[in-house]
């Protein structure tokens, strides 16, 4: 696959296509999930998640819109017009002119840093020129306290560096937390592969996890807004164990957390949204989340039977066929007609040809099904955390249809009020950026899980119809 | 496939492989099992079975070699000495020039009435130039009393005639029961398809039961001793209704029934055989029938499993696998989002040839598994019959060996022994005769029955890996 040029070195192409000698020693070669995964990083549009609402201060000007706050909240948001400045974090968080921008899909390399409206797609995130990636490899066992404590480490490299930094996924745990407090009101963070206790240091344990872990790093790698941020830099690109304690720190002193998040997203220069659209807008998402959950969980709940199927019964069927074909062709040898011996040998042929097929269909489904039970497994969590996204969104929406009543009632000023829908129609926004974020990967990764499945099992078909056709041949026409 | 030649006529080739016009109304086009039979006949050599021995006249002098005959038969055996007639029957019964003749495996075309024994292959019967077979056809529903009666008749074609006869299943009972009695001694009648009263005339029915009846006529008209006797050439071809009749009758009261078959065989210029090696070969035989047996059973017993595997559980999986993606693939279209379509229409592709398999894999059984299982079951049937014919054998074995006790005390004298020997004799030139037509028939017909099993199996994968391919390129690469 790779030309060997000689001397130790190897001529590879990297992800950016370009070509040159690498070291022998560099080269991985990659099979199965793990090479459909480090293949998937080329998508042109990429995605993330989330699942609970990090809680906000109860000072900023944002916490009217968090789901968790409690019915007082409306004093709060009545309490902070726009520009006034009274929670420490307030200044920071609405005027920053930080790298999280939705911008218009228009093509790869507009680095406005303004949302811009495209009609044809809608509300899209900033995506960078460079599609940012790493590949999580490489597990070895470390430990600690003198071998008292042991532990796996995964190598981390990032694309763009190519530098590795080492991660246990206690490691991945604290960003993922990270991430969630951050991001999680306006961006799904999936779930970490589960916590487990028992069998942590069995080989095939590792390689799931591994696999795992590698899916989930490339769904955050391929959210623009989440790959740029510091914390996710500093995961990926730490100089040394002392940047890496520092930089921990920082990041779990962050205060842009929760609703805050928003405040950082300015959708300079774009009209505030038509509420009742952007209403539909939302309840469509969530009747196509439900529904696309369901469906993801039918396809999980068939496939896990077929899986069973494939490895149980099925195979050991084809066995007992393959037996009793074999069976046979040892009761005609012993009887000791002459002549028998071309039909006895295609007999045997034929029945190990059918043990063959059992082992194969043992076999296919870490081929192929494995693939789509992990991407439909993925999209289950994604699709999971939806709900609470759409929620906060829902009580923006419902907080600014009061406005009138509550500039009516004095509860709130008039300029309040503008200032409220302002910030409505900035999570609007964003959550639509979300939503053909999600979409958009979606399209490519059921494209991409789909051929994949279907390519190994024309595969698998054509070897066994092969095999088939080879035990046939061995049979004599009289 | 057949050229027509124009104005309703026909170009055809013969089953001896003559080309003629005929018209296109006697063009039958068959399929399926049916096609395997017909073309089965083509076999070079062939074969037969039995189940239960006929009784016999007490009187006969074969009656010592009678299984079912009681303790007293030896004085029978002691009182008929070679030559002497004492019962009606022994003198054309021992004497006659009857068709009725092992004749060494020398190729067709022997036409010598005498038993030679090929120390090759043993003895074997003479195999006539021309391999009779026929066609059962056209069930047509019948009546009789004023339509109070109804029944459904076949239509019989000898290929030696073309010239059809009709029969009910009660004639083809009457068959094989005049069989039984005649040749059940020597040669093994398999039953013939199970009588049944309900669902006679339902059409899935009807058409297995002529499946049966022309694979079991086929069998018969295999065996060169069944298919040239007068019981069955009157099956084959009687005139009219009148030559039915009297043939009926006739058979019935056919006398040379039972042990008496032996007596129209002469293994002239044959040496007596060696009684150790007669009872060798015997428990060889034995041990093989009983041992394919088992694995005849053991290959119907993961059958029908498969079977019920391939028509239940598994098109019912591929089935929820195909609805799984349909169903993804509409909520999908309902996402709103543009220009997924080309993912949605190839989804519900995927899903419609998951469908398209599920069927697949229902119907083909019948395609494959139905032959092999038939074929099981004609075998089991046979197999079932041997224990009582090699126990005909032995019996008649034991006898011979108490031969010098019986002089000896006077029970017998020295020429009454020598031609029971030569009795014994005649009796294992049968049976080698017989053994030597299984085992060249059971060779044939597992050859035959693997291809194309093995054939049909490389069809099915092949297509499924085709219609997969098919769904596969329509997902697009992105």
């Amino acid at each position: 696959k790779y030309p060997n040029v000689g001397g130790g070195w190897i001529e590879a192409k990297n992800s950016r296509g370009e070509v040159g000698l690498v070291p022998e020693d560099y080269i991985e070669v990659c099979s199965g999930f793990r090479k459909w995964l480090l293949q998937r990083r080329h998508a042109v549009c990429v995605y993330s998640t989330f699942q609970k609402l990090g809680t906000s201060n109860g000072n900023d000007p944002w916490a009217v819109f968090d789901n968790n706050a409690s019915g007082g909240v409306s004093n709060n948001w009545a309490a902070q017009p726009e520009g006034t400045e009274t929670g420490k974090t307030s200044s920071n968080a609405w005027h920053s002119g930080g790298h999280v921008h939705p911008q218009a899909y228009q093509g790869a390399g507009n680095n406005s840093n303004k949302p811009v409206l495209d009609y044809s797609v809608g509300p899209v995130w900033a995506y960078p020129d460079y599609q940012l990636d790493c590949v999580v490899a490489d597990p070895k066992k470390g430990s600690k306290m003198y071998g008292l404590k042991s532990y796996i480490e995964y190598q981390v490299t990032p694309t763009t560096t190519n530098k590795p930094v080492n991660h246990r996924y206690k490691h991945f745990d604290w960003l993922y937390e990270r991430l969630l407090d951050k991001f999680g009101s306006a961006i799904p963070i999936p779930c970490l592969p589960d916590k487990q206790v028992t069998g942590r240091f069995e080989e095939e344990f590792i390689k799931m996890r591994m696999e795992r872990l590698q899916g989930w790093m490339s769904r955050m790698c391929r959210h623009p807004v989440i790959s740029s941020s510091e914390v996710f830099q500093l995961f990926l690109s730490y100089k040394d164990e002392k940047d890496w304690k520092t930089g921990k720190r920082k990041a779990e002193k962050d205060e842009t957390v929760g609703v805050m998040i928003f405040s950082t997203i300015e959708p300079e220069g774009l009209p505030d949204l038509d509420l009742t659209e952007v209403e539909q807008k939302c309840e469509q998402f969530n009747r196509f989340t439900r529904a696309m959950d369901d469906g993801v969980k039918d396809l999980l709940t068939v496939g896990n039977e077929h899986w069973k199927r494939c490895t149980g019964p099925l195979p050991k069927e084809y066995q007992r066929i393959g037996k009793a074909f074999q069976n046979l062709s040892s009761v005609f040898t012993s009887s000791g007609y002459e002549g028998e011996a071309a039909l006895t040998d295609a007999l045997t042929a034929a029945g190990k040809t059918y043990e063959d097929i059992a082992q194969m269909v043992a076999e296919q489904p870490k081929k192929d099904l494995h693939f789509l039970m992990e991407t439909n497994n993925e999209y289950k969590g994604l699709l999971g955390c939806f709900p609470d996204t759409i929620g906060v969104h829902k009580a923006a929406i419902e907080k600014v249809k009061e406005g009138d009543k509550l500039v009516a009632t004095g509860k709130i000023t008039t300029s309040e009020k503008t200032a409220m829908s302002k910030r409505a129609s900035t999570m609007s926004y964003a959550l639509q950026a979300e939503m053909n974020h999600f979409h958009s990967n979606r399209i490519y990764d059921y494209n991409r899980v789909m051929q994949q499945y279907l390519e190994q099992q024309v595969k698998f078909y054509e070897m066994i119809a092969e095999k088939l056709r080879n035990a046939h041949s061995q049979f004599t026409t009289m």
